[in-house]
């Protein structure tokens, strides 16, 4: 049976030590679960709190990497894929994950925020930008949920999984 | 000597009639100015009435579709580069586009403004979304441009382009 | 009306002198029949060469680039498009082009006459490459045309065009 | 440390016998070496016949697919990858592969075989298709292996990963 892809997707070098946090503790959580993580696999920010938090908890992680070569690939990805396509792989990251959590907020993650409520993908904010909620409901709120903390993010995906039917 | 291409960026059917007009008279002015007007290339919306606008003043019209058919191109389009890769055209979009202007907004110009911006081009934002301008000022506005009527963005293009070295 | 776009494909830095003066030529007559060329884009081998043709009979000319930046864009091309997707742009190509015609062989070039036999595109060989015939030849020999010189590929062209429907 | 990810492509519907029965024995020894297998995912062909392989033994399964959506899926992929970018994918699948083995040949496996060697991607030809070693040993014979059988592959592959570096 296919595994749960959950996305976790954040800023790179401009994360805030807040979002760093919470990226880790979704890593773990997702591992807990028995998800796979998927992020955009690069060695920094979130992309990186995020995966060493599911290996701490033995999970498995996929990385989408914007480049062709594995130079700035996080070490903390077990699966890289190297796309070769920059920014477009944004909408990948989105059609490829069961659930999309948003931890932090950057223009990249601002992208993959409105690609995934375009592709009609569930996507749980987890952001201190209190502008961009605002802007993303106004814009798309059926499938978009603001939660305050990890622990409130792991709950909603389990509860969007169960209602998914393939 | 290379022609330059202006984006003209915004919503499908959700556009509104004030979009819309605003969107044609882009596409005059554009058209007007020498310059070639790219858009994603689709029969509604900004896209189709941006491209209507520019071939009113005999301009040159390029669309850079979502899908691998001409079955939805804009009958105003000149030249239609078939993607086949959906809305991960988007980034194309803004990397083909010398200068990016925001017709209304949506899921998808979300999507184009804020990759537009992480590629460090020049976005000028022309919409009665207010939440838009917050919020990409917040996280982009070394170069983003706001501006009330097409002809006050046609002004910024031609300032922005004038700057460009390549 | 949209306009025809005919794409010509072949190999950069290691296009023959053969390869070169036939680009030339097609750039030349895909002009004087008032289509349009697309090729890759790039500053070498048989995309500057058609783009030259073309442009020395006043021909319009689209490059679809690699890159994401200007400096190795043909200044033959009037209208430059940035995948930014590497390679992966090659499949842009033939699904973009009404036509396309392969003007000698490379591995680029083998990998675009494939996704366009594959896309069910015409093609047309140009090339002193035997292998390539009697390989693509066996793979999808319904919409493949073998021609000797750049006036049979575009009469070949003419003919293609005069039975498509959209 | 990232796990080493080793592709095989073929054709889907017209796949002949032998080279499911070889695709299905690839899998099977690629998941032996406890290496990734790495397909275009979708439940057909060359593609699901080794991602079966792989899972007979307990190999872990990647499938990067055209489609934005799971209904082509192969029930043996484990990681389904949606690209939504058609047959552009393709240069995904051969970045991302450690080691790329085509196992028999058409129009996609020919346009992967072409993208890999000119990623400088050791490519291993497992085919009765002899036209196609006469052409791409023609093309890129540094980086060609033609092998008869699974076993002499999965010996190839691992002297090719034993002599990488990254």
């Amino acid at each position: 049976m296919r595994k749960r892809l959950i996305g976790v997707m954040g800023p790179g070098a401009t994360a805030t030590a807040e979002d760093l946090t919470r990226a880790f503790e979704l890593g773990r959580l997702i591992a807990q679960h028995g998800w796979i993580l998927l992020t955009g696999g690069r060695n920094e920010g979130i992309m990186e709190a995020a995966s060493r938090g599911a290996k701490s908890c033995q999970g498995l992680t996929v990385g989408i990497l914007p480049g062709d070569e594995q130079n700035d690939t996080s070490s903390a990805v077990d699966i890289a894929i190297l796309s070769g396509m920059g920014s477009a792989r944004n909408n990948i990251n989105v059609l490829s994950s069961d659930v999309i959590i948003a931890c932090g907020m950057g223009l990249g993650t601002a992208s993959e925020v409105a690609l995934a409520l375009k592709a009609k993908k569930s996507v749980i904010l987890l952001t201190d930008n209190e502008y961009s909620k605002v802007f993303f409901k106004g814009l798309g709120k059926e499938f978009l949920y603001l939660v305050d903390n990890p622990f409130e993010a792991a709950n909603f995906c389990q509860k969007i999984l169960a209602a998914k039917h393939n």
